[in-house]
């Protein structure tokens, strides 16, 4: 049994160096992962403009009366320079006069016929300068960010209309189990409908995967091993749930070895998900979960979320929080490290929710995140800070 | 100039009764919103099974030698009830044999030939309950509940293979301005490219929406309300940005008075922001945001989502935390609330970041949430707790 920090640096130092990337329209970019630098082609602002709707004037002539010599709508480029005792009549957004220094709003002056005369001497410049926000050339968006609207908007703004971003890893998933059914049909018991195979496609779509879905497969080592060989044309990651323990029906540790994979762990201290196998062969991400779908849950978060991260090339992790417990928690053994649902309330706290354990396929319904009840700690005190990871 | 909160309030009490919905497979259901209440459809679990691999025993037997009867995998019905004397071999999940009422864990259990003894007596029943999860024909999921990878494993435990949901939103977008070319095209200053377009795309995707852009259109007051008029055959909801202001160049509310539609607000208390209209006509929704993108993106947020999360159907709102500021801020005028982006830094607080104003379109990049300095207060210290909505 290994702990979840060392599970994650074995997730960390495996492979994928170059990864794939292809040019797409901007309009698909949306969560995708920018795949290259993008510097801005010019300065932001890319001339002096107004911030506001007003005149344009010299701040020397600030208290005289000034004749308006031109209106300049944005979007049209000034022909007249603003010489003593002119103004110019000039909207948001537009480019400044030669000349002028001040833009003053429009609130602030008297018009009286063609000139203006100002109310208010104590003004601001309003005016945005060439460059103040970037510069031509510097740096606008990193490598690794996932697209969000912001980001588009960049990308838009300085004619990057087909970004570079890396493909998203394609993840094949399967449940293993005699007692399994299509959700499709009505189980009668001992047999249950498959509900780890939607789960899981829906939490790797969630994380920007293509995915496949190969249904389930029943306790049968040879037909597990070919949906995996089968998968392992297509696929960079292989999920399958079920038979990852060490009862005497668990084939999928069977399988990896018929495929010679290098299993690098099979047991991790955490609860739900303690059987968990990862192993890879040539270049390839195959992990056997938790039959429990919310083991299954538990586990995609903690373990395959950070692989995909690193296959997709994002350069950030995922946030974990450290807020309060908001109750005292209890247990009577400590060697692993428990995650519990939870909501965050009010007071910014992590409310546990009510769990029966990891056979509750109902408790994480609501919840908005899993907290950790660290390794060796058998009480936890309200008010006590602990990781929290949103779902 | 009207509260945001009033502005809210007006945008609560619009129609939207009947919202559209369509039945839809499981598999593409994931971030849809759920039209109906969805009941078990039998109890979880469906059967008294086992939490362990182990052997079903009878209490009262836990101190004698017992004899291995059956095994029993999970999916297959036992065929053998547990008298006093014998046991079974049971794996996770398997169903629960007739007069067995403990499962001891097989780590528990010394194995001689076809019988057992017990290490150790001090063990839990390690059974879960059939119902004890939940009971058939409960309540498992809201209608209004937006579908995650959960829900869809909930949904696919029942057999709820083509949930009902609603049909999402369909948003219209075109920014208007003489200044603006599209993204593909280099600007000659004064132009600038169209942006705002693209990122308001980008904001209603996320928020699930179904959406057209209509690129941009120049300052032309006939050419706006053409557009707008075309846009409400197919859309739901128009958002087109520039020209809300009340400038000479402010074609929007021409464009609005002219479809006869009925304008709600035109001015709001927000900072940046301003400028807004919001309009309805014939159950369509039309909002004349900034021409500023950093205005338009806080717009969206603030104004915008709430209508789509109404149309959208679902039962909550978005999540406004309460954190402490991370430092000192001042401002001169306070007649409106002030919105800045800020990151969550490890202290849980809610940090501003770099922000020129609301031209700065580069600021909210790394922003994981806007903050409010709320309207009336000017000094604001460090550690009060404000709202920061996540972006």
């Amino acid at each position: 049994m290994i702990s979840l920090e060392k599970a994650l640096k074995v997730i960390e130092n495996i492979g994928a160096a170059d990864l794939p990337a292809e040019r797409i329209h901007l309009k698909d970019a949306l969560s995708r992962v920018l795949a290259e630098d993008v510097y801005a082609d010019c300065d932001f602002p890319s001339f002096d403009k107004s911030a506001m709707d007003g005149y344009a004037i010299r701040r020397e002539d600030i208290n005289k009366i000034l004749k308006i010599i031109e209106f300049i709508p944005a979007g049209k480029k000034p022909v007249k320079s603003i010489e003593p005792g002119t103004c110019s009549k000039i909207m948001t957004g537009a480019m400044l006069p030669e000349g002028a220094d001040v833009v003053v709003m429009k609130e602030d002056v008297i018009v009286t016929g063609e000139s203006i005369s100002i109310r208010n001497a104590d003004t601001k410049d309003n005016i945005l300068k060439q460059g103040e926000d970037l510069k031509a050339g510097s740096l606008l968006l990193n490598k690794g960010t996932v697209l969000n609207p912001i980001h588009i908007g960049l990308l838009a703004s300085v004619g990057a209309t087909e970004p570079k971003v890396y493909k998203p890893p394609v993840i094949t998933v399967f449940s293993t189990g005699d007692e399994l059914v299509s959700p499709e049909e009505r189980p009668v018991p001992p047999k249950i409908r498959n509900s780890n195979s939607a789960q899981l496609i829906a939490l790797s779509k969630l994380a920007g995967c293509r995915t496949f879905d190969s249904g389930q497969v029943g306790d049968d080592s040879q037909l597990i091993f070919k949906t995996i060989q089968n998968a392992l044309a297509d696929s960079d990651i292989i999920l399958l749930t079920g038979g990852a323990s060490v009862g005497d029906l668990d084939y999928t540790g069977e399988a990896f070895e018929k495929l010679k994979s290098k299993i690098h762990f099979t047991r991790l201290a955490i609860q739900p998900g303690k059987p968990v196998l990862f192993a890879t062969v040539a270049n390839k991400y195959l992990f056997g979960l938790s039959g429990n779908p919310v083991s299954s849950f538990v586990q995609f978060h903690l373990l395959v979320k950070p692989l995909i991260n690193k296959l997709s090339g994002l350069s950030s992790e995922s946030k974990v929080l450290r807020l309060p417990i908001s109750i005292d928690l209890k247990r009577r053994k400590s060697e692993r490290t428990l995650f519990i649902p939870v909501r965050i309330n009010d007071a910014m706290e992590a409310e546990p929710l009510e769990y029966h354990g990891s056979a509750h396929l109902n408790a994480y319904q609501k919840a908005e995140a899993m907290a950790c009840f660290p390794m060796g700690i058998k009480d936890l005190k309200q008010g006590t800070l602990v990781d929290v990871r949103p779902v």
